[in-house]
């Protein structure tokens, strides 16, 4: 009874189960030890219709990867979307969807920070390429940011790029270290990094540079 | 004649050659597809002998990791010893030490924040051991700043914690990024971030907070 309702399930929604399958067996394992075995039972599927699906373990390592980080940075994309709002508030709702998505997917989140770049090539490599996307879109809000600040006279390209790199450096620090530290929410973590990063991209904006005395 | 003169160096000096051969060596090809062939050949050695003192790849590797993350550590340490200067002086003494470090010893650098995190265990493990000690040690020089700051009452220690987590990794992103584009000088890379640390941290040690409108 029970495999005949399952066959009737499209495709796409059975590979939507199995990926969530995948997303927390390997999180919680890591990728070596991570089994198919426990990713079919999980989804509720046979082993075999997993490898026909998804082909290979490392086709659905690298699937998985691509779609957390996608999920991950469409979350972000939507929460900073309205152009009207003033930047330090967008960065704050950026930060607040960033934070509560590690929160409340935190096996999404182990896969991308944690598994995704410490089992080597090719998913470090994949890994790095989502990075890149999410620093690049981030890097393009502070390049508008900074336009708006100064009447359109935008800081360097370089500048931009990196203080992006620094902004996703420290969110993906503290995102896993609120994960791992009990009692820290989203919230918190998300007002801790606007607390260190605003006032310095603040004055930034305005021109104002820290100099050595 | 090369060989005698060879034999007669002590085994610290030896063992030395055997590290600094094979922090090359993994930075450039990787833990998996360095071969101990080359870290032999590069320190001017013989196979056996790199397994007499080494026991193993993966000891070897570990010891690389153990050896470069001290050497860093000792970098920053030393850079914002003066507990009587300002504690934007010593940070900014601290970031101009470390990205100094990773501008000089790119191989080095290489090794502990890619190489060391991408192989999996123990190295995972060994390298997230290194970087508790440093964030501990950034966490200290927080707290320090903020007792100075506020005459003796520090912020909490989970604010210190998480400040401490948010430098460490934008300085760990930055750096990356400063050594993978052309032209990115230490102190440019330093500055970049000291702007964007400073006022933010600076803003908190004097109990300015950002709030959302």
């Amino acid at each position: 009874m029970g495999a005949v309702k399952a066959r009737r399930l499209p495709r796409a929604v059975r590979e939507r189960q199995m990926l969530d399958a995948a997303v927390r067996s390997f999180a919680r394992h890591g990728y070596q030890a991570a089994s198919m075995d426990e990713i079919a039972e999980l989804a509720g599927v046979s082993k075999p219709l997993v490898y026909l699906y998804l082909n290979s373990k490392e086709e659905l390592f690298t699937a998985v990867i691509r779609r957390e980080a996608q999920a991950l940075l469409a979350v972000v994309a939507e929460a900073v979307v309205d152009p009207g709002a003033p930047p330090d508030e967008r960065l704050w709702a950026g930060l607040l969807a960033f934070f509560t998505y590690a929160a409340e997917y935190p096996d999404s989140w182990t896969v991308l920070n944690r598994q995704a770049r410490t089992h080597g090539e090719p998913f470090a490599g994949e890994a790095a390429r989502m990075r890149d996307e999410i620093t690049a879109f981030v890097a393009g809000l502070i390049g508008e940011a900074s336009r708006e600040a100064r009447g359109g006279v935008a800081i360097t390209e370089r500048d931009v790029a990196a203080l992006a790199q620094a902004l996703v450096g420290s969110a993906e620090s503290l995102a896993g270290w609120a994960n791992e530290t009990p009692g820290v929410t989203a919230k918190e973590a998300a007002a801790t990094l606007m607390n260190f990063a605003w006032s310095g991209l603040g004055n930034l904006m305005k021109s104002e540079r820290w100099s050595p005395r």
